[in-house]
């Protein structure tokens, strides 16, 4: 299925109001491949320290991530610390560690080039091009961002931006990149910058989809024990890209049924701490969660005589 | 159809980033009956000071609203002042002046005592239930509350809880209610307290609704331009009961329909200030947005070999 990733692979620290994890597997770019695996594999271009676990490397290889892009160089990995409140929608880092990952240049090995999905994990909008200058002829490009990027590094991610088939944001990320309060008059600016088709990603309550006149609004599953957030919006964009290079289908029904697999692997993903919950999830269980994604939403039409006709 | 609804009847007055409104008409049973008329009357139980204009009696009374039960009481009518910020979520009280509410004794006439359908405005609990005591046999009775009785009359509340059949709150009343923050379990202990079901409002995001074995989540209609959110809840709960006591039917998917109406009723409401938008709203418009949310929401199954089988 030729799909690439780039992005972050971290050590993990965290609090949450359920307890704490220290240097557990972290990063985008592992969430990212550890969902899109259960589709298929992903070529993962990514730096490590000297410091990092084989095992977690290990542990990648064997759901079948190609790590051929992941370097290992001298120092240590790049370390996140943060706190989420009881409500669990916002994350307070508390350190960044940029560490090796403070002069990563992605190189792609030769293999890579041919790549036809990619996902441009939230890294420097200058080095998400220079990943995207060596894809020789992409079939669809997606990338995420956030607040940091857009405050400090606009032009760059506008130039970025230009150039990408796909945004994934957030509700916050979206208002702040489009200067909209009003969502949909945000989706319609943000889609005016370049990319043809925006998720909006709104957590605990789903997502939206935006192309052309297309809009598909995606309630989330409702997971009764969220412990550990960290992670959510990688593992949707994994679900859905993993969905779509398996797929090999860009119409809009399957645009849609992407949303609800990114949606399904997010809700996975924050049940457990770290990527605990993908180590055990199985396709039976994904296919399960769809299934109950659509039930979730499921309604039929009105009849047509229950409103009054005088009014 | 029978639906009687108790409630308030309220000058407002608002400001919001996009102008401000004095003394407009406002009150839970005017939005609640306005969004109902579309389906049928409502029979009303409310009280008025003598400076109510009668011209907002008229336009009710032009929608079908039935206001036998709304009397007019020496004094001034009830009175609230709100101020909402850019994102429009949270309405800051600045006054309320209860005025004749202060001594609100909902009478009903004898006329009413038949009533099938009963929505408990947002009002004391103890006054809720005496609304209930006059009604002979209800088949549906709903209710609505707010974090002030959640706090200061829990118990009343509780009474009152234990005899309805329907909840309306919202996100943090169901938070607060239950002593949960997971919206899953927060369900589950509020279905314990007595209601057979449980909408949870979630204002922009939707609605989740709660029954036995049943979930279902209906996302909000993206409105381009919300200009006012005073009465959407009570515009929701109106569409919600005028569909179901004009369809009579309260199987599961009637309710998931009646959740759709709702949250199209609501929609419409925020448009424009005060009860505005309820005005020139038509049949077709209703019919309209709900189609476009069946779009909305539309997404069809999985294939079944998009999995790889060996994971």
């Amino acid at each position: 299925m030729a799909l690439l990733a780039v992005g972050s692979v971290a050590l993990d620290s965290l609090e949450t109001p359920f307890g704490q994890r220290d240097e557990v597997l972290g990063g985008s770019a592992c969430y990212f491949s550890a969902a899109a695996s259960f589709f298929g594999p992903t070529r993962v271009v990514a730096v490590v320290g000297e410091d990092f676990p084989q095992a977690h490397l290990d542990f990648l290889a064997s759901r079948g991530v190609d790590l051929a892009g992941v370097v290992r160089k001298p120092g240590r990995t790049f370390r996140w610390k943060g706190r989420y409140e009881f409500d669990l929608n916002t994350a307070h880092t508390l350190d960044t560690q940029l560490n090796v990952f403070a002069d990563f240049k992605p190189d792609l090995p030769a293999a890579y080039r041919d790549s036809e999905y990619v996902f441009l994990g939230n890294i420097d909008p200058e080095l998400q091009r220079a990943v995207l200058d060596q894809v020789r002829a992409p079939r669809l490009v997606a990338c995420d961002t956030m607040n940091f990027w857009i405050t400090s590094k606009r032009e760059s991610l506008e130039k970025t931006l230009r150039r990408v088939d796909l945004l994934f944001v957030n509700d916050a990320e979206a208002r702040q990149l489009s200067g909209e309060h009003s969502i949909v008059k945000a989706a319609a600016r943000i889609l005016a910058m370049g990319p043809r088709a925006l998720v909006i990603k709104r957590g605990e309550y789903g997502a939206l989809y935006f192309s052309g006149r297309e809009v598909f609004a995606a309630s989330a599953y409702p997971v009764p024990d969220v412990f550990d957030p960290t992670g959510a919006g990688d593992s949707f964009a994994g679900g859905f890209m993993g969905y779509l290079a398996r797929a090999r289908d860009e119409s809009p029904l399957a645009m849609r049924r992407a949303v609800v697999v990114g949606s399904v692997l997010a809700s996975f993903a924050v049940e457990q701490f770290s990527l605990d919950r993908l180590r055990t999830l199985t396709a039976d269980e994904i296919r399960g969660r769809y299934a109950e994604a659509r039930q979730l939403a499921h309604f039929d039409d009105l009849e047509p005589d229950v409103l009054e006709a005088r009014r």
